[in-house]
């Protein structure tokens, strides 16, 4: 087949991709170098033990992202290769976008860049920031929107968390509010912008089948076993490190007993949701992050993880049709649910932390997370800058703010983008189908000619 | 559908699990806190190693336990979802109500318990016995039945636990004796109490398929990969723990090969059985266990793994189909030949292994799973607290006996109350069917509405 | 059925097997003990952060190729569960093996070989060669065969890694030239030799479906995930392991986005191939081996997973076609695209590499993983034994032909021995099937009586 419509915009992804590599390849010769651990702490024990004391941490968050994370966007039973590899894909493409950026913000020194596994973990953290938001609208972009959307995400979410963090002062080790909270609404404007009014109707390749929603889960646990390192490694070592890992288990254990408690009782027949047992079970891993390293009784942690899975049951249950309904808010993986609602609870939970915490908590210290991190411990000046309690409070709420409205504002504009005709969204009709990216094999239905054709005459006519 | 026995049952899993959590709240409000380890140590670095000592092995048994046991019960094609989320429901809730426990016996000072990372991974260990005695009733149990069985079985994996460990004396750093031994012979009274003397007839979905035993496989794999950490984790750091490491490597690797030699041999066609496969690759770890850090030839690592996988097959082939028949005990997973079998080898191994022993050996400490463990160190007065090798070879023995007849007895038991109607056994027709918890998607046959008749039907019937 | 020819080769994998397993018994008897590390470094601590230094690497390779490489092997629908069990068996057999020639060349000091957790990682990494050499008869040879195939490759690969590394010192700390182009060309020259001049016809169950496809797909991403840790493992504790970390990071994250460019612009319709994906991901880890510690700017780490993507996807497009129709060479998994070229390509890269390297790189020291390793600090005299920088060059070019030269000289010949009818070659009709194998259901088509039968009579036709 030669229809060039049904062709050119296939074109466009390969070509974006390539000049994207080509130009990171030549920042890299020019401004790149690796950074010598052994140069500064002239010790090579003290160089091996930082390798070994993040490098763990490290593998355990790109297993989460790239195996857990995908597996979980494996629920569309015919999307699930799409799916895996455009979540692959996109955390690649931003985690070096996101490299490219934070060295020209915050490392250029002397015209060079040092890079070292502490930049490269904090270019991984701002690629989750895509990873997440893409759930709002899976299945029914493409991959060129995709891409586009993460071009615009990366540095509004580089603005948005030197801004909350940086100048606010927000605490926020687990990236709650500056990941979980901007990714989710950031990706819920996209989907209201991208969609406008029109109502998505049910596809019928939407439903997961047995199969589908088990591989998915099989994402979950993995996400579930590993939530702990996600949260613990920006934290300081020590105390605040061992505490971070604890609230994150109880958490997350509570959340998981809890999810099967929520989602059986709202049911009529009082059987389960795979969904809501795919995410309910997250949630305190969201919710938790903003508070772990603070100095707060385990039983704060068994609670907000519990009333997270809880929120993020009801918000499947209840808010997500409320919201196609009255909105027209299309929502394909329920981030609102898994990654908003815990996020604010969460971020409600630190104020109340911060205003009831003991006044010689050490805890406290600014995130690592920061790509002006590193020299944190320079940056801590007495408690909290010395702002007081009451303005620490005040600061975790601003921050919430910010972290919303930016996120809209900045999601809405990058949706109306993503409108151009040229990236290329699928028509619905070949929507959740690899078969559309990839020359895959269908099980279920052999492709026979006619679906080709109909493909190249949906293409032409969009 | 409103038919009230259908449907009342279904409520007791949330209201038991929203109970128990409520529970926990109150007793984590009013008496945990957390342990600051550098309180203790003094030293901020120190701090940190531990927590980068334990913490990853902590990781590869949630791994093991949430994705690979997980996986491996997956076996059951139209059960999958049901084992795994049952699976892991089950960790959340035994762990948690382990932590409880443990707490009030042990740890209870002041009024106050103290909570750290070694607290929790021995709070697992407790809860691996119930993942493991459900393997003797899966798919023909309901959720409260099983949840029910865990409520029964920690405390008295604790009272057993005590006795073998801090009573006797008894070597078992991997948990050969308190776990596996343990959890099989209470499984199994289980299962027999609660079938009675019906012999349970072949159903027509129990039967694995293609797909469903290649994802029980990649659990298989998942724990085999992970097993070495769950041995050397309550090892004396050093020289024990890389000798259990080495030691239980070789007994997975001579197990490995060793099944594929016993089940080929076994059938008359020669092609492999996936069960045996499934299994016996892992019955070296569970026999290892029980001797891993003591100091014995590699050699004799490599026999113990290659006698259990022998002894693993023989015990599929021959002995489940013989209890069977004669006992009518039914044993789904067949944990009999993976746990009962091997561990009981282990056992008789470790009672040489002491004999044998040389005079000065270092590794033979007292393991630090024990809940009153962390401060191990001062309980060794002496090698096997001055009681001789002949002793202790006795200890070993007697350890076992009182293994296996605590917990035939308390599974018997146990199993009896588990046939409290209002627990809600599946009926035999709906036995292995994720679709009786699930709102799931069936693809093989859709549900239509005569399904869910039979459903209320048979569930008036009961 | 007692057709004495279709059962006797049956009986061959076991007795070989179960005799391979009582020799390995009988040496580790006579010969094998433990190291305690502690007896030399006199230091429990010391001991300790050794086992931590290696153990989650250890685990890491563990993962990447039982969990990982079985799983992308999986990509033949009905063979899926032979090509896990096959690769599991095929490590176990051949590390159990290395360690034995091993430890007889290398370690055999008073009678006696010293055990630990190093030379268990280097027979690991000597087993890799195996299990990438299978990927070029997956499926059309027997496990017979595949064994005898490990026999023969296991010394070869020790003979010929002797050669490249301790003779010619040639510089390969992650395995580019020893491991990946080795394997190849030796899996190449057996499938040449063992299927001589015909040209393999399409195998109506050779074609991937979606979902193995996919499953195959999170095996390549297992991989992609722990490739770093399998690089860094036998580098020097510090910048080098910190550097080589980096660039295989850098590597695999081009690889991937620059193999979705390839794969795209390659074909007509745009669409992705599925095979490249699994495939392209990786060639950067495989490239960039042979450099991963050397002193380099990381715009070279990025250019060289570029730029073995593109190798990489063009082998599969083109290549692969062009050998089977010209030379008759049967490549199942084109493992002469993914280790192969990129294997080449990465040892020219070590040649600039060297040429234009400073003179006062710390990193460039013999990788630890020879077998005679351990005591690498004390090969090192002066940078590269004192042979310059033009003799570096020189012997990492020879290198690269000897390992080529020697791997296809031993593939042939072992490739003529697996002809030995008694290896029991499967016939055509019956490859890439589990049921020739395994006792297992088939869901596709209900096995019937016919299938058996026709096994028997085409067996007694072999």
């Amino acid at each position: 087949m030669a229809v060039p419509p049904s062709t050119y915009p296939r074109r466009l992804l390969p070509l974006f991709l390539a000049l994207f590599q080509g130009a990171l390849l030549l920042f890299f010769a020019l401004f790149v170098t690796y950074d010598e651990p052994s140069a500064q702490v002239e010790d090579t024990n003290l160089a091996a033990n930082q390798v070994y004391s993040t490098f763990p941490f490290f593998q355990d968050i790109q297993v989460m992202l790239v195996v857990g994370l995908g597996l979980l966007l494996t629920f569309l039973p015919r999307y699930g290769f799409s799916a895996l590899t455009h979540n692959f894909l996109l955390l690649n493409f931003s985690m070096q976008w996101a490299l490219v950026l934070q060295g020209l913000l915050h490392h250029f020194h002397h015209g060079q860049i040092h890079l070292d596994l502490h930049k490269l973990l904090i270019a991984e953290f701002a690629a989750v920031t895509v990873l997440i938001s893409v759930g709002a609208i899976l299945g029914r972009a493409s991959p060129c929107q995709l891409l586009v959307m993460a071009t615009c995400e990366i540095p509004i979410y580089l603005a948005s968390e030197w801004v909350i963090v940086t100048c606010l002062g927000v605490l926020d080790v687990g990236g709650t509010i500056t990941i979980h909270v901007f990714s989710c609404y950031f990706g819920l404007g996209v989907s209201k912008a991208l969609f406008r009014a029109t109502q998505q109707p049910l596809h019928p390749k939407e439903t997961p089948t047995t199969s589908s929603d088990l591989m998915s889960l099989v994402g979950t646990l993995i996400l579930w076993v590993f939530w702990p390192s996600f949260v613990a490694v920006p934290c300081q070592p020590g105390d605040a490190q061992h505490r971070a890992i604890l609230n994150t288990l109880l958490a997350m254990s509570a959340g998981a007993i809890t999810t099967v408690v929520a989602s059986s009782l709202l049911e009529r027949d009082g059987k389960l949701s795979p969904g809501h047992l795919q995410n309910g079970s997250l949630a305190g891993g969201v919710a938790i992050g903003v508070v772990a390293d603070m100095a707060m009784p385990p039983v704060a942690a068994l609670a907000l993880g519990s009333l997270s899975a809880v929120v993020c049951v009801l918000g499947f249950r209840f808010l997500t049709p409320l919201l196609a309904r009255k909105l027209a808010l299309h929502d394909q993986c329920g981030i609102h649910n898994l990654h908003g609602l815990p996020g604010i609870l969460g971020a409600a939970a630190s104020v109340v932390a911060v205003l009831v915490a003991p006044k010689d908590t050490s805890g406290s210290r600014p995130s690592q997370l920061s790509p002006a991190g590193g020299n944190a411990s320079e940056v801590v000046e007495g408690q909290w800058g010395g702002r007081g309690v009451g303005g620490q409070a005040l600061c975790q709420a601003a921050g919430l703010a910010v972290a919303i409205g930016a996120s809209l504002l900045a999601g809405l504009l990058t949706g109306a983008a993503l409108r151009l005709p040229c990236l290329a969204r699928p028509p619905e009709r070949l929507c959740f189908d690899d078969s559309l990216y990839f020359k895959i094999q269908d099980e279920a239905e052999s492709p026979g000619p006619d679906s080709s054709a109909e493909e190249g005459a949906l293409a032409l006519k969009e």
